[in-house]
Formats: structure tokens, sequence, C-alpha cells
């Protein structure tokens, strides 16, 4: 036996008793006359100390470096000075028995809250990353979030089905990663970007209520916090329409909320997608602060001011209490929306002061009373600061967007401990696409049109909404998902119309409209990004921090060294062969 | 709304309630003055009835077909006659609107517990299988046992950790599927056999107790019932031996067993790997019944008989009340031992009758005084059968090993409500391979040799035993695992043991080496195999009945069609070709 206890649980009532330890050292301070050893494991950390009563055991303390293994055994004691800090700072262990169980090589960074190891370094030892309490407690966390989701869908009748992962590759959507067969040479099965055909053939079973953690995979040029593999709660239901489905999913995220952070929201809001871009000029507002916009395009132009009289857009936000704002710092805001990230051609401001005077960078060309009205129809306040961008309509609502999002960065009105669940529905069937000259699936080719909008499909398509719906979370999609077409015939134009010929769709997705032909019942579902969730609910937007081995933004684990290359004998078994582009 | 209430609930309480249910058509009666409907859904079969009363619904009852997909509102009334057999049987509905919500082709099998359909049929339409009690209970019941595995786990203070599954290939075990990079031309990914290295690392990163259902993959040239994709139940603990995770597991397995079974074992027996090798032929006995090998080597020989005193062994059983077997009947059993899957040259019996009588196959050579001790050694009571097979010690064991459960087969010993699970511990760390010239490792290459035979490994590597051990339960295997290496010098010279080269070991299994050097804790774990584990619990041996998609012997999915081609471009993306043998 290792231990008796862990490192976490003495304390006073532990008096007395004989305890063995086993964990990793911590930190040393030699006093001399005694010696205390910092003992840590997942649990927490207990002081060990070493008395001039025994020299031998001194002297094998004196041995130990940081990070080596060790198994101490001796009697629980009341410390002299007490470290409220911690739970077992009351006591200490007065060794006895000491085994190293394994030495340790000094890391190559300090094993404490903030470290001094750089991100890569971290990456290529993350198994000592791991020992930090940070990266542990958001495994733990994540650990303790899964557990929820499972028993709060288990209570509500769902059915965990694990879905392949060696399947087909479509198309359709993102890149996907294949793997060659052996034992079908020439032929790949694909890793699956999400399981989408398998939980509806799952509805077509008749598992009516399907829920699943599950890996996904995009072979994707990564950006920044994005990874080739990544994880989804995906979850299916029949005889559902879409209330039913929101009603479900507010569910359970509001009993995350309620287990996690104690925090009751009786009901989600909603707003159409129109009206998020309107609004907020993005379809994942982060609503925990306003600064809505306001749309001066008509009352801002012949006042001439040439450079809002030929745009089709001007947008404002009133960014609250930021009248007091120097010459300098809204330079500095210009030159932030100026970047070509964000690529604004300029900014104007109107300073709304405290007096009820303005004072704008177009004074030139508005009145008080012009201004008087940009107020009203911004919602600004005395002391506030509205700022306006303008151009083309959709690249204005981006740009405002971004830089409403930079405002309230700035001012701290993202406060990670503050949660405001929103659901963005009523989204478009499709988007065009100037690149392709087609129309794509703005969810994916399996989403249903409303019904009430389908008979536009052959005259308006881009007019077409469909129920289609995202959980948005403090400015991030958590969730995302819609109704689906369960009719072969909806199926097959839906397929037409995102540009397959019939016998592409047959053979790409011949199997699931068959399907629809022997009883499909209608459906729907959707699909949370566990990632990005379990970062949010944990107060931090960085998804790799949550994750035990991610892969660098070049898509490498870079403490494995994969990928890799493998041996001819392998290649020959597939009957592949590499082509060097670099000859 | 679809539905107030499902197929399963409705009983004599809900009489005069108006309910809306949907689901599909599983049979319809048209008495002509009423027609009844059954209509089923996941929870159950509900009996709707159309009366003369409402023609116009009449006709459209009329034009349902098997396994159309239908919504039906009406009033709950009692059944004039009631169908004892189903949990809705005192009751049916009178239906008052009816809607198609989809038609249904005409099933290429029936929708009913026992099918027409064949097993390539049912795979191609596995969504349609689906729906067969059978399949589905197999389904919910998988999901309740991976719920309540989570679940005991999580309470014994596991954490539920995701280990990445684009990983690096290593030549060690089995084939890997592997995953072309196109970022990294000429680099691969591999999809793992099993998280092991990661899960050690989680041990060196000090998450003490990790646990993880995850899929694995294995390019095996495919068994029957072998799939390519398989689940594992992972798990792995720190400052542990092997006392506390057989505990632990013995724990779980208890767990499920009461849980799904109400059945209690207070402990389980072990025996070592040599022990059940010699009184079962097997490392996996199913010990659900007697019939342990009796060692007749010595005694049966230099009385005569040149068979048996030219073979290295000659083992019995004791085959119970088989004493009456007729000729024809014995005759069959030694046709069974000679199939070439069996190889037996042949077989000799003895049955000892109730009158405490002889007759054997060879009573020329033996007295009734030597099978007397034949008797004793093989344990056979009056009116046992003795069956005794010889020849090179290990391919004795096996052919008798298969042959006790042919016979415990036939003799209906082998029942599914029984459950009798087993340790199997002390497993040798190496066998000699033959045709490689060189040791395998028998778990692998992460397990560690018991201390007390670790100066061994120099002289009489095969002689070294190692702390692995594995969970039986009915003659399966059903997980299995090991105390693993935590010292690099160990496991580099393991490594050479197993021929790898230290430049191969570096660049293979550097990270985990590395690793060790940082304060690796003492540890060790287990993996269940779970559509094993699941298919046994569930009283049944063929795993494939118990995965949602599985795929075929060959390794395709022949309902989606994969593998498939992909396309020039994805092929050039990766820069690879294919290579055509066949020209």
């Amino acid at each position: 036996m290792y231990r008796t206890h862990t490192c976490g649980e003495l304390n006073t009532k532990h008096i007395g008793q004989t305890v063995t330890l086993s964990g990793w050292v911590q930190k040393i301070r030699d006093l001399g006359a005694v010696i205390f050893v910092d003992l840590r494991d997942r649990y927490g950390i207990t002081q060990l100390s070493f008395n001039e009563d025994n020299k031998n055991l001194q002297d094998i303390a004196r041995r130990l470096g940081r990070e080596f293994v060790v198994q101490a055994t001796g009697k629980v004691i009341e410390r002299a000075s007490k470290n409220k800090k911690i739970s077992t700072g009351d006591i200490e262990i007065l060794v006895s028995e000491l085994k190293i169980l394994n030495a340790a090589k000094t890391p190559p960074f300090t094993i404490e809250d903030d470290t001094d190891g750089g991100e890569e370094l971290r990456m290529k030892y993350r198994y000592l990353d791991i020992r930090r309490n940070p990266v542990k407690n958001n495994l733990i966390f994540r650990s303790k979030v899964t557990q929820l989701v499972r028993n709060y869908l288990a209570g509500e009748g769902f059915i965990d089905v694990e879905t392949p992962y060696l399947i087909k590759s479509t198309p359709e959507g993102a890149r996907d990663f294949v793997v060659p067969s052996r034992m079908h040479p020439g032929h790949f099965y694909a890793l699956p970007q999400s399981p989408q055909t398998f939980k509806q053939l799952l509805m077509v079973g008749g598992i009516d209520k399907y829920m699943q953690i599950v890996k996904c995979f995009r072979d994707e040029d990564l950006r920044a916090d994005r990874q080739p593999e990544f994880t989804q709660i995906d979850c299916e239901m029949s005889f559902v329409e879409q209330e039913d489905i929101l009603n479900t999913f507010e569910g359970l995220t509001k009993h995350l909320l309620k287990e996690i952070h104690g925090i009751e929201i009786k009901t989600f809001p909603r707003i159409s997608y129109e009206e998020a871009m309107r609004k907020y000029g993005n379809d994942k507002p982060d609503i925990r602060f306003g600064m809505e916009f306001g749309d001066l395009s008509i009352i801002a132009k012949g006042k001439g001011f040439n450079v809002f009289d030929q745009q089709e857009a001007i947008l404002g936000i009133a960014v609250p209490g930021a009248a007091g704002y120097t010459r300098k710092q809204i330079d500095k805001i210009t030159e932030w929306v100026k970047r070509p990230q964000i690529g604004a051609k300029g900014m104007v401001y109107v300073k709304y002061n405290e007096d009820g005077s303005f004072k704008s960078s177009v004074d030139k060309f508005y009145s008080q009373e012009d201004l008087t009205k940009w107020v009203e129809i911004t919602g600004a306040q005395r002391g506030d600061l509205i700022l306006v961008l303008s151009g083309e309509l959709h690249t204005t609502r981006t740009q405002l967007s971004a830089l409403r999002m930079f405002m309230a960065e700035q001012l701290g009105l993202r406060k990670p401990d503050e949660f405001a669940p929103l659901w963005v529905i009523d989204f478009p069937l499709l988007e065009w696409d100037d690149e392709t000259q087609r129309y794509h699936a703005m969810h994916h080719p399996f989403t249903a049109p409303k019904p009430e909008d389908a008979h536009l499909l052959d005259t308006k398509p881009e007019k077409v909404r469909a129920n289609a719906y995202d959980l948005v979370l403090n400015g991030n999609e958590i969730g995302g998902g819609s109704i689906r077409i369960h009719d072969k015939k909806m199926q097959a134009k839906m397929l037409n119309l995102l540009g397959f010929s019939n016998e592409e769709a047959q053979k790409q997705f011949g199997f699931l409209m068959d399907a629809f032909e022997y009883g499909a019942p209608p459906h729907g579902g959707i699909a949370f990004g566990l990632d990005r969730l379990v970062a949010i609910l944990g107060g931090q937007e960085t998804i790799r921090d949550f994750i035990a081995f991610p892969k660098n933004n070049a898509g490498r684990d870079v403490m494995i060294e994969a990928p890799d290359t493998i041996s001819q004998e392998q290649l020959d078994e597939l009957h592949l062969s590499i082509i060097n582009n670099h000859n």
C-alpha cells in the first residue's frame, strides 16, 4: 500500500495518527535543525517535517529534489506556525520513514500556478504542465461537466449510442481526414466531421432520443484555437418541433449553470438571426452588456459629409461612460479599427458630455440638433461616447461588432462570472457564395426549410428561413442545430440546390435518402462544442487549456512528435506512394 | 407537439383522456366494421381503433402500410379483449384524428423479434434492424452499462480524460490505421490501438485515477466477430499495487452484476496463469462448470499403447453424466476434435458406468485397475465419460480446452444467466516467438516484471512473471491490465529485449521514457473490452449485436458503402498516389 491518505485531506482531527502519503516534492526548506518538505498530489499539499532526532532521515531528505516522487510515513502533529491558505495547513507529518519512489530531473519549467514556462515548452512537456493546478483543475472540471451532461440527458430518456469513426468521405462541408484501407486497396475510410447522418439513421431506427459525447475531425487550415480533432455533445430527437428541442437543451444548459455556478436563469431570450445581425452585427452576440447598434444610415446622409453620403450603411454604438476619453485614447481606437484584421476606413466619434453638449469629429457637418438624433438612435446617455462606422452593410456590421466587443473588453464588461445565454433562431437556409457561384447550406444540407417558406425554394432560395438555431453563451456559439429534412424528395431537391447532380447525391447520400423511404419520423437535433462549452463555463475562452493533449496551430502534437513518417512496409501494404512535389 | 404520450405508457388510469401518439404502423387488422392498427415506438405498442362512426378516418387507415409513420389523436378507452402480453394491453385509442407523417415502402424484412431477414440484408438496412426489439434493447442496454460504469468510477474519484485520436504510428503490437497529413506531406498520424502511453503520461502528470470509454482501432485481418474499431473502458491508477487495482475493478464488476442482474458475488476467485493452463488448458477458463484437466502423462505410459507412449502430454476430462453416450455420439465427438480447426489426431474415451465398471476404447492396453487411476486423476464420478487427448503439451491443452467447451455447450452447462468471474494473474512477461526468433510482450511492452523475478531478465527472460492480470467472465476475457514500468532504464531494457535498438526505442517511445525521468509515480491499470463486456452481461456472445453500426468481416460498412474511393483532388492534396499492383 503506497498511501493511507492523500495530500489533501489531513487536518487537526487526524493528530496523533500514523499515516503514509505518496506524492511529488513541491518545495524543500532546510532550516538546519529541521527540514520541511511540501509533498504534493492531485488533492493538495501536506508538509513533511524531518527533525534532528533522525539524522539518517534528514540525510535522505537533503538528497531530495523538486518533483522527486516519495513515500513518507509518520505521525500527524499540529503545526507550530499554521498556514491558513491550504486545507492541511494546521498539521504536518513528523516523518519516521521515507522512501524515494522515483528521482526526477529538474523540470524545464516550474510546477507552480504561475509558471515560467512558455507555451511551446509546456506543450512539449504537457505531462508536467498537467501537474500544475490550473491545467489539472481544467481537466477535472471538464470531467465534471461531461458527467453532469450525461446524467441529465440520461434522466431525460436519452440513449448514449456510439456511431462509427471509420466512415465515408463526403465532399460537402470541411475537408475530411481519410484513412487508407489495406484490405480494399485504393479505397479510404474518412473520419467523421460529425455523426450527422448516423444520428439521423438512428432516428429512422426508432431510437427517439440519442446522445453521444464524440470526437469529430476536420482537416482545415488551422486558425488559432482550432483543433483538428474536437469533441461534440451530439444529440438528436424524433417527433419533435423546434420548440421541443429548444426547451430540452435550455433545460440542460440551465442545469449546468445551476450545478456549476449556482446561477438560475428563468428563460433564455430568443432573437432571430435577422435581429441579431441588425442589433449586434453578429449571429452570436454577447448580451452581457448593451451597446446595441443604432442605424444612422438615413439621418446622417445629406449633411455634406461626403464619406457618409456615399455609403450603404452608417452604424453607431454608444460606449457607456467613455465621453471623457482623450484624443489619444480615441486615436488608438481608430487605429485599432483600421488594422487589416478589422479593415475599417475610418471612425467617427461623438462625445455626449455630462453637461449635455456634444463634441464630435464631424462638428463641421452636423449640428447639435443632428447629433441629438444620433443620441436617440444609439440610445446614448450623458457621459457616453458614440462611435460610428460606415460602408457596405455586411462589412460595417462585422467591423462594428468587433469594435463593440473590443470596447466591452476594454471596459471590463465581459465578466467571466456572468453568464448570458441566448437562442438565435430563424437562420437563413442557404447563403450565396460568390466564389463558387452557388448556394451553400448555412447549417448543413440536412436542415429543413421552414414549412411556411418552402414555397420560395424555387424562386427566392436566399429568402428561405430554416428551423435552425444556435445557443450562444457570452458571445460564443456553444451549440447549434436544426429540424432536419425527413422526406426523400425534399432532400434530393436540397442537394440539387447545393450543386449536387442526382448521381453525386445518390453516391454520397443514397443510404440516407433510401432510409427516408422506409418510414422516417420528423426529427431534429443539436450539437454542442464541448471544448468551448467547458472553457466558457470555466470562465475562460482558450479551448486548448481544457484539452489534455492538444495539438499546436500546425496540427502537430509536439510532445509525441506526430504526425511522423511511416515505414515503406506500411506504405506498401496500403498500396500508396508519396508524391514528392519538391523535386 | 407530435405526441402527448409514448406508445408504451398508457393504461386503465388514462381511460377517458384524449391523447396524441406518434409512431410506426406495426400491424393492421381490417375487420370491416372496425380497423385495428398497432402503433409502435421505442417504448412499446398501443392499439389504435377506427370504427364506422368515422368512415373518412377508416379510409385513411386503410391506406396505411407497414412502417408508415403516423400521428393519431383520440380517446383512451378500455379494450373489449385485453392483451396481457403488453403493458398497454388493457386499453386502446379510439382515433378521432389521423395524420400520415411519412409513408414507407415495404421493408425488405419483417420488423419483428424473429425476423425473416438474413445477416447481410439486416446490415445493409441497419436502420430498420434497429427498430427490432432485440437490437434496440441491446443498444439501450449498452447505454445503461456505460452509465453505470461511468458513475461508479466517478464515485471512486476517477477523472474522465479524453486522449487524442490522431497520434503516432508504432510498430509494436497490431497494425495501425494511419491518417495522411495534408499539412505535413509524407507524414501520417495513426489512430490509437489503445490510449496506453497517454494514460501513462496522465499518471506522470499527477491525474492519479483516470478513466475513459474510448474507441480503439486495429487494422487486423478480421476474424469473425472482430471489429476494426472497438470500444474500451480504459483506466489507470497511480500509487497502487496489483491488489489495489484488482479490488477496485472487482468492485466495478460486482456493481454491474448487482445492478444489472441482482447477483451478488462476494469475492472473485483468482488463479495463476500457470494453474489456468494446467487445469483448463486456457488462460480464460469458463468456471461455471468443472471438467478440470487430469494429467495422465505419467500413469498412462508404458502400458503398451504406442500412441500414448510417444507423447509429451496425455490429458483427460470427465464429462458429467455422459457415460451413456452411444458409439455414434462418441464418433461424432472424435470427428469434431479431428477437424482441422482443432487438429487432434484421435481421442480415447472411458465410460465410467453407473455400476462402477469401465468400458473404454483402449481396453486392450489398460486394466480396470489402471482406469481406476484415471478416474481419480480426472475426478470422474460414476456415469461420467472420460475423454483423453495426447500430443505436444501446449497443443494438447488447447485441443482439450476446445473439447471441454464443446462438451459444456452440448450439455447446456454454459448458462447465459449464470455469471462466474475469475481473475487470472501472474502472467509471463514475455513469450518466445519462433517465427520472428525473438521475445514478444505477452501483455504489452510497458508491463513491469514482478520485482522478485526481475533478476531473471538477463538469464531466463521466459521465466519472468509480470504483475499482469486478466478478468475473465464465463470463459471470455473481459478485461486485462498490468502494473507498468515507471523507470526509464527498465523500460529501455524491456524494449531491447523486444528487439528494439536504442535508436528505434528512442524514436518511438522517447517521449514516454523522457517523461519517466521527471518523477513518474508507480502506476498500473486495466482496460475492459466494452463490446464484449456488454454482450456477456447481456447473456450473449456476439459483439456485433451490441454495436449500432458494425462492420462486416471484411471491414466494410455495407450500409454506407465504406471504405470507398476518394477524389483525385483529395489524393493530390495529400501528396499520395495509389499503386496499382494488378497491372
